[in-house]
């Protein structure tokens, strides 16, 4: 067994490892009729892939989705969505410097125990590539959802926090900056300290918060598939993910129930959302929103000391294009792995009553 | 579909309404040929249990659980096992006041808008009462677990925050003291801090944080169901629960790579954890440690305004008999979480190479 | 793992030993908002249970359902089904003769073999006593079809066999004898050698016929789930099965496809009707049906060389009170398994397009 | 939701149509540390493709597998096995002659109504092609058994039955005849008489035999998921298979249990095996065997009448080049499901006990 699907009905199931030929995955349980926005999809894809911006990694890679089956004259078919992502980058590198070594708070280790054998090259399966298949998926997700809005922004970048409440902020110009932050003054800032700490051959961690808006009410599954639990996982399932809050969060925890309950208004809607959308692991029809935890990026370009197969001490040095900070290329992520969970509920809740 | 079951292999489903005659679950996938300790079991139930402490709701429920099938002389024998837990408190009470009305941040109105029917009886299937199934499944999850030892405790209530490393802390104090923190002296605080809250007839949120030692290297299954993402999701699916983060969490985030990662020690151990024992998804043999927010309990002995089901505005005033503060009987919920989680992941790994 | 389960939405999860204090069950995916008849879930239960006829086993088993959850003032709440069905006839039996003896041609040896444990009072989980939680949610399931009408009835015990095309029986006949054939002639000739069959101590094989009418198009989720599939599947998992056919079965084999095509008539529907009711693993409407063949239950009133734990021969014979011919209390079986499986594609159905 | 899906741990998914630019699947659950032999692989793909013999139909596909994750220099690693299947022969038809017309006996009518779409081009997702991704999956299954032989074989066509029971075959005639039966000179007749059928622009049903022998005591999952469910179930998602039996199957219920019963040997062995390898849905050790009805194909090369998507009656005549009679082509496949089967128990097996 292995954990590589996500999902009830609208289903999604990945392949790949970050160097072989191709990564890519089927989507099943998406309904027949949707007419497709393939430009929409490609946007998602770019708006994820390296090479984008100087704060970035270099990589160049197409990730261009090449569609194998489900989908007739533009339309979904009901039938399982599968697609491959070629990797158009693959140079015959160098990879003896990490073969028998364990790069250190990477997967190289717990792999190689795990399996008895991994693919050296670059990560193998616990790559972030992988994640290219997410935004494959969860763009079409989106479609299915129409009318729901899922908006991520970069929230934290180290120590620069942008503490504004979201309905504050113009999320117009995320896309208008490389740290895809939702407030122009803070992305300077932020674009700045990234550049910096790259010069230093370091990294960073950051925060994603995610919006989602105009969503319908009976969203989730209890007791288990609450919808924030589902979303929880979804986050923490993405590479580098440390923590997830939703609603009130961690603050919550120091408040009264009498400053933390949500007074209902006469038409169902709560003057406050402490909720955070959801009561009782079901969407309310209030903005859902939470945060994400992204630990900084474990490959650094400075000398460090780590071990071999053999349990022999040696350094070792990032070599190549990697992302001084994840947070700006994980923000479609976000949004993918949200979508992917809204889609399914949204299905799911159709069998709820007669 | 409903999201009653948790687990790939050691699965536990569960059915129940807090005021119905029982709730209870069947437990699949647990190997033959455990000899079980049925009073472990019934420790991991009586400190769930309400009315065991003034500082915890004063109603009495026995919570026994009644195991009807899948043991034979004592031994797990590899079928299901079903089991009961009676409602014995079941005295006829007056509902009237809630029949109609959405109580504040309780699950009311989203069960009502999402079946179209609801149990109005005290919660119904979002009681925390469904609770009790769980702690009854993880009981046997860690006997199977063994050597493996999970351990949690209360480390914040309000602003009384117990902020030592796990490690400087005395884990022979948690049931000591009635709040379940592992400090003496910050139990006196936490409980005469609680006892506060309840004269006001107020509530209030807390952090349990959990730490899993002696865990083998291995466990977990990425991409989706990666160890900690399980994990969240397990602690995100508790009640209440508004945040879940390891190892670093969110703290991380301020961190740069160069601090922030592990190096490995010759034998395979590391340094610092800051990868919380998980790295790609998977246990590298350090310990696992993680974080839980609570929100602090939505029923209040005061009154509030709120709506009934045809949206016309009413009070509301909690009656009866409800906890304070609900980190204290989550304790062993977040622990019994733990253990299903890890039990599933324990079995599956079995599986992951020749 | 163990395959309790079954079902994708709705699902019926059992658990239980024959000889244990109860058997019972979960339901999920039922939509909230069904008005139950629990007298028509009694009769079902009645048409199961033994003791009903000569022709039958002579144990005395209550077989009540009795309803833990997920209903509320007699409708369906969408929250999980839970019920026990306890076992009333627990007289303390002498089981000393087969504690350790494996019974020819039941599942004593492989349960023992594979879970290194067995429950040897009856069957423990291998008993079709276990059946009971089939029916009882299978009856549910009816419930939720209304429209869609399951017949099943006896077409074969030993060489007797009622030959006729299902369209030319009269099934009001059905359950007018014990047997359950829908000939009133056959009837009488199958219960007279069932009679013969069990004063010789002796059991014998059957078939039975299961007819489904008023099936909208549309049911079945190929590739792997085809509606016949699923269907066959469920029936092979009844105690005692061998066989499953449908539409022209294994009959079809011997023809051409100019003789075997069904040819539409101008309103979708087929002149002839070889499929059965399925083309392509889905329902077109036309009449589901399908034969089920079942062994002589292997428990008989003979001596019988067998061995024992040890492996040595010892010899064995019946006691108690054993059905002599199987088919006629399980053909609610029957219909209640292709309740289920009809039920969970109707509700699956609903998501196959926008 | 889509049945996409075969196997709990060893997991097959599928994706594509008939006509698209590939089809293909994901296997995921296979173990680590498998040597892959690839042309085994390969020699089953040549079992199953079109074009291999006069008998069969003669379109030239290739059916070469790509795989394109999961295997590193040869060994599987544990993560998800991607693999693709080319479209080659994709030259640009004339399909205007069926793009609104049901034909008889196929699934078009079924996936249109249920999907409101449908891919016209030549049977799209309900096309046999896509058994060629199961013969994929199926020959590593087989390579993960490796002890256990499955042999499959035509024991009928039309109304030519090889009756001998299998013990008296000699199995290594089967891959010497193109009908693929286990006898020279039945062979001879068969496929004489395909032959003829397929000169009259018909086609003609069979049966196949498979014979599973040198399986471990253990495999199964009761109650539902018993060994011979699965298989039933496997074979029956085969396109264009009406029935299944195991062991004495439906000519077992003309049996007294008297006769049916297999009495054990001191070993655990059976002096007869009417069970046919399975008692109580658990492999006891003894040889599993089934047969599988396959009804003709419904593309024939005659004039039919058949209805369009607007219910007017047109005619419809088979175009190209179709397979006269498909058990031949489906030996490999039978294999191949059975060897997911035992794979997945195989692996589940491993749980049952501490």
């Amino acid at each position: 067994m292995a954990g590589n699907s996500f999902g009830t009905i609208f289903k999604l199931t990945t392949f790949g490892e970050s160097h072989g030929e191709a990564i890519g995955g089927i989507i099943e349980g998406c309904p027949a009729g949707i007419q497709l926005d393939f430009d929409a999809i490609e946007i998602e894809m770019q708006r994820r892939k390296p090479g984008q911006s100087s704060i970035v990694t270099q990589r160049k890679e197409q990730d261009a989705v090449k569609f194998l089956s489900g989908i007739f004259e533009g339309k979904t078919m009901g039938t399982p969505i599968g697609f491959v992502i070629e990797n158009k980058d693959q140079k015959p590198r160098d990879y003896s410097h990490i073969k028998d070594t364990y790069r250190p708070s990477h997967a190289d280790y717990t792999y190689d125990k795990k399996y008895g054998i991994r693919d050296y090259r670059g990560g193998g399966r616990s790559s972030a590539r992988e994640t290219a298949c997410r935004v494959a998926a969860g763009s079409i997700a989106k479609q299915l959802l129409k009318d729901i809005k899922i908006t991520a922004y970069v929230s934290g970048v180290g120590n620069l926090q942008l503490d504004k409440p979201y309905a504050d902020l113009d999320f117009s110009e995320i896309e208008k900056n490389p740290v895809r932050t939702a407030d122009a003054e803070m992305a300077q800032q932020m674009e700045a300290y990234i550049g910096e700490i790259r010069k230093q051959g370091d990294t960073v961690g950051g925060i994603i918060t995610c919006v989602i808006q105009n969503v319908p009410v009976g969203l989730g599954e209890p007791v288990f598939d609450k919808l924030h639990a589902t979303l929880g996982k979804a986050m923490l399932s993405i590479n580098a993910v440390k923590g997830f809050e939703f609603g009130s969060g961690f603050e919550g925890t120091h408040l009264k129930g009498s400053e933390h309950n949500d007074i209902f208004n006469e038409d169902g809607s709560t003057r406050t959302n402490y909720s955070g959308g959801v009561q009782g692991g079901i969407s309310n029809g209030e903005d859902i929103y939470f945060k994400v935890a992204f630990k900084p990026v474990a490959t650094i370009m400075q000398k460090q000391q780590t071990i071999n197969s053999k349990g022999e001490k040696v350094d070792i040095q990032g070599k190549g294009r990697h992302d001084p900070c994840v947070v700006p290329r994980a923000v479609p992520i976000v949004e993918a792995m949200a979508a992917l969970v809204l889609a399914d509920f949204w299905l799911l809740n159709k069998l709820s009553k007669l």
